[in-house]
């Protein structure tokens, strides 16, 4: 449980604005607040089935754009270049002189705030 | 004309996956093989009126995307970044040793490639 809300999580991240607003009510209650779904079913004024099958509705849409725009795919190769890029720069810390380290330092961390 | 040609085609690449099939070929008919409207409408058998409003809610649902995920201005700064990177790497390409440099660049080259 604990890694499919991480992972709904992220989609939600990245595409939850393209969930209805009553999608986004729903997979916020249940995976951000952690409510049950008969919790959710209460605050919503539905059944708990009905929760179910917009949770999973909701859920199998994030995964569908996932697919089709591959965003936490890319975030995640971004980040990795990242770090491999700070790596490099501790590494090099020394040899190089201090301005052109800042400047370095300031897109890793343009690209990390961004990404 | 051109300036939205290149807008719907850069939004195309990155939102054209969203789009149904119909959508998609009309958009390439017209936006990428430069066919008219009228030659469009043969090609998919409808009418002059049927493709310029096809295209209009095309390239409407492209720009409700760009709102909701923002990714052709994230490219876009991401891609500053990178030109940065690069600009700071060529300065102190002379203050550093080959091997540093080497991954420096194949990263940067991954940034771009992936961007």
């Amino acid at each position: 449980m604990l890694e499919r809300t991480v992972r709904v999580g992220i989609l939600f991240d990245f595409y939850g604005e393209l969930l209805t607003d009553r999608q986004q009510e729903m997979v916020r209650l249940y995976f951000y607040h952690d409510l049950s779904l008969g919790e959710v079913a209460e605050e919503c004024e539905i059944s708990r089935q009905a929760v179910y099958d917009n949770l999973q509705r909701a859920e199998k849409i994030l995964e569908d754009y996932e697919k089709k725009l591959g965003l936490v795919a890319r975030y995640k190769y971004i980040q990795q270049q990242v770090d491999d890029l700070t790596e490099v720069v501790d590494r090099i810390a020394q040899e190089i002189g201090d301005e052109s380290l800042e400047k370095l330092q300031q897109i890793i961390d343009n690209l990390s705030a961004e990404n």
